[in-house]
């Protein structure tokens, strides 16, 4: 037996297997997903391995090591969120969603430090010797919400679009604030006297930090669709590329100091319009697979260490201090998303309602990463005390806030997010919403949202998908390329139903006499049958166009066989018919 | 600047990118690679990088490590090579193939062994004090072919498929007994005496490392398929199972001394079958691309590191010896391959032509595995010897034969590998007579492989298909599947032919005066038309028994729709035809 050659590679096997079959075995009973969130379950498990290691070995199970968490169970998880990321709705709110971001966690920051450096004050309590610089770094990292915590819960309670966006981008953004902070904090520790240039120069970094990261995932993320432009001929290594530079953008930015996640979120949500183009339609299965795959292994991985790393002898349980926290972390947070929201309604017309301003207060989980930063402190004597306050925020925000927010969200009646998509109609409105207001700001000289959104455009189609796309032709209107996906859908569907028996052959034929209905749901719409009544109109009409196409086209030469194949078709349909 | 952080998985991932990049750009120039192997080229680029490391830093670059080529760049190679592996020709041909692994490799290190050591016995080549041992220890890992090398060549010059199995799956199938006899003399290297007991334990070896491979293989692949029974609910970690339980057998049976190579090909094989069914077809493509994409990068990243690692200053350049390693590597395998097939042929009637022994024996390529051997073994003073005899014979397999041998194949005109599926009939009458073979080895008492092999399909419709399944209907036949497939693939087609606007919305029904042709190639065939011919009767003939079915099915009641569909399905054919 050689036990020492495969365990690094073994253990990592392993410890996935374990997530992978927790997974598994959560969904074999339907009913407990539904009630309890999937994370709380995995911390659950995590605690029980933990007590099972504690029990045998008599010492403390293994903590999360921090660089494991941030270079490689973090970037998968963000990685997913920038490329599945709901562009419309992100860039619609970014304002708000940077005021959360960057004011709400200085003001948490602050708040959280001063008041419980107020608590230390306390004699009773015995906390006279943490100063206020130590209690201004543990409120830097307790203030920032998590990331994968936000995700695992939003996922499943399925509020509306625009809440969605406001908590789950102010949890991606503020790793730029929480960075910068937490390391002005410690440097400041470390320090003998600070000095006001520090405190500026601090001040300077955030826009360093946060511009920095979104320059390095762009260009990473450009360069990855450029990259893609060449892979033709081994469409087989494709993937590897999506992966490889939104890793390296990480990385990069991870190295100089800057802010890994908004940098990968960057990269991603920069290159995925033109990858997508560029790589074959298998590939793209392969990536969005292999994405999902990864971060939700991430996801469980985190889940159950946090819940490994909590048992264990590391914590020195001052409750006032710990309750204070709890405490205080909720109020400020409330506070703060009172007053920034006071503001932002002012200048809005969609307002964010008081039932809205609530859960966003309420979603604000943290996780892994306060948990990751509080392990990263240098050592001093109560550092055994902030794990264990961080330890219990996370607890109580996971599990009390996890699992009360759904039903609150029921009681609240908050608006939900819409089953079905936008309907064709809709999607031809919004269009031209978009270039009225692009047109109405233009000619006021507003430079508002529409007016950049045009120029950008503007400036995409003239210059970078000439540069990123392999086979540029002129851009393909969204419509037909819903039209191109349901057609796809639709022909899988028709082989399978043919495969199987149970539906006629050529269902499209079937369905002509029901009455024409132009304004329905098409994407996921519940109702085959509306999907088959849309899809014959549209290809129909399609038909047509192409047929009578070649005279008007310079370019082209009719097909040779077009007429005598039309004759056959012809043919072979009355033949068929009678 | 923090490089120190982010070093290990920055490394990599820069490691990953070159291999990539340099795929991609042998892959721009469409005639490099028809002249050169790709693994020449690759070996190339990688001299270049270590000649630059080694200008710039004045000392060795870094070679491969063992553990990072047997740990992490193996497994993929050999996974993709088992769960591809085209079963039927490798379970007809086993015999041959073990006999050529087994006897042949044996044969190749005593004889390379015992010639060498012959060649330290002449004076003016100053190395008498290799001892026997030692050449025998240098025989074991030299003579070891490489899967990974033979791939490679292999791949690109396209000889028939049994002679590619011959010698593909006697690169894969020497793992066990070379681990073996390496393992043996190095630990008589380090003895003080050598026992007659020793050698009879290691003969007993290699059925224990062997079997013991299989059995772990197999265990773990069947695990693999059952746990797939369980994931209906969540199919985005469908995928990972795969992955994780092969890795898992080959880091288990490399824990256990046993053949890791063996192992991971039994666990893919033994699971392909029962995971294709149970997984979604795009996990399944997840699965197949991913493979290929890994494997592809392991690949290239071996070349490359071989490359690197051939510049450097740990060679001890002997000619004598290193020339004699060359030579006698060709003439011992040649006298093996022509030995052991006399014999093969003396049992079959389909023979191995004397054509196909030339090109057996020039396969015969050295790679990566004897690399990594020869860095592996015990620190003694001719090591340096070893390694530049090894890196030349490795070089010359891959270059000098790597290069030459598609000009032999063309030059001997050795039977290529058809270029077209079999067809239907073919198929068929494969089938029936596996049956009627079947039933005359049972009458007849002779136990051979199709008596084996249709107990064993016996066995897996009767017990492992109930348990390792998840929907466990009744097997459908290879021709049902066959058509299904075709169906899919149509339907894709004819979706974007719609799409594009080339072809007719419909083409299967254009193609309907073409007249019949029932035998075609089937699969991957050259000719689109004969396809939608093919496809169109199928489907029209699908279409007849689905119509007239439900009258005869006590299970199902005919649809309520049905009468007044083909009412419409009328109607509207006519409408179109008018």
């Amino acid at each position: 037996l050689d036990y020492q050659h495969v365990q690094v590679p073994f253990e990592i096997t392993l410890w996935i297997m374990l997530a992978s079959l927790a997974k598994i075995g959560f969904h074999l009973y339907n009913k407990l997903p539904s009630v309890v969130p999937e994370s709380c379950l995995l911390i659950f498990v995590g605690l029980i391995m933990g007590g099972i290691i504690y029990g045998l070995n008599d010492r403390s199970p293994p903590v999360m090591d921090s660089d494991i968490f941030f270079l490689y169970l973090l970037p998968p998880i963000v990685l997913d969120a920038g490329y599945f990321m709901p562009s419309r709705p992100f860039f619609e709110n970014i304002g708000t969603i940077l005021l959360y971001a960057v004011v709400g966690t200085i003001w948490n920051v602050f708040g959280i430090g001063f008041s419980l450096y107020g608590i230390c004050q306390v004699k009773a309590f015995r906390l006279q010797d943490v100063s206020l610089l130590h209690n201004l770094l543990f409120g830097s990292l307790i203030a920032a919400v998590d990331p994968v915590a936000v995700l695992a819960v939003f996922e499943e309670i399925h509020v509306n679009e625009k809440l969605h966006i406001l908590v789950f981008g102010e949890s991606l953004l503020n790793d730029a604030v929480t960075v910068v902070l937490y390391k002005l904090f410690r440097s400041f520790c470390e320090m003998p006297t600070v000095k006001s240039v520090d405190v500026f120069a601090g001040v300077g970094k955030f826009f360093v930090v946060g511009l920095g990261g979104v320059l390095v995932g762009l260009s990473f993320g450009f360069t990855a669709a450029f990259t893609t432009r060449f892979t033709k001929d081994i469409r087989v290594i494709e993937p590897l590329f999506v992966f490889l530079y939104s890793y390296l953008s990480y990385l990069t930015a991870e190295m100089f100091h800057l802010s890994g996640i908004v940098a990968i979120i960057s990269c991603a949500m920069g290159m995925k319009r033109y990858v997508e183009a560029n790589i074959s339609l298998k590939s793209h299965t392969t990536v969005k697979y292999f994405m999902k795959m990864w971060s939700s292994v991430s996801d469980t991985l985190i889940f159950i260490f946090l819940g490994v790393s909590t048992i264990g002898e590391n914590h020195e349980w001052n409750w006032p201090y710990i309750c204070f926290t709890v405490i205080f972390c909720l109020i400020w947070r409330a506070l703060g998303v009172l007053v920034l929201t006071f503001f932002v309604n002012r200048f809005h017309v969609n307002t964010i309602t008081s039932k809205d301003q609530f859960i966003i207060a309420y979603g604000g989980l943290r996780g892994a990463i306060c948990f990751s930063l509080v392990f990263l402190l240098p050592d001093f004597h109560r550092k055994k005390l902030f794990i264990a306050a961080t330890t219990v925020v996370i607890l109580f925000t996971v599990f009390v806030q996890g699992m009360t927010i759904r039903p609150l969200v029921d009681l609240l009646a908050v608006k939900r997010k819409r089953e079905s998509a936008p309907t064709v109609g809709e999607q031809i409105h919004i269009r031209f919403l978009d270039h009225l207001l692009a047109g109405i700001e233009d000619i006021s000289g507003h430079w508002g949202q529409y007016y950049w959104k045009d120029k950008l455009e503007y400036f995409n189609s003239k210059y970078l998908q000439k540069i990123l796309l392999r086979e540029y032709d002129q851009p393909k209107s969204s419509i037909v390329l819903l039209y191109e996906k349901l057609e796809r859908k639709h022909a899988i569907e028709l082989a399978q139903a043919g495969q199987l028996g149970h539906g006629p052959a050529h269902p499209s034929f079937l369905s002509s006499s029901r009455t024409v209905i132009t304004d329905q749901k098409l994407e996921d719409a519940p109702n085959p049958d509306v999907l088959d009544n849309m899809q014959e109109i549209l290809a129909r009409n399609l038909y047509r166009i192409r047929r009578t196409g070649p005279a008007y086209n310079r370019h082209t030469l009719p097909g040779d066989s077009e007429p005598t194949e039309q004759a056959k078709e012809i043919l072979i349909l009355r033949h068929k018919s009678l």
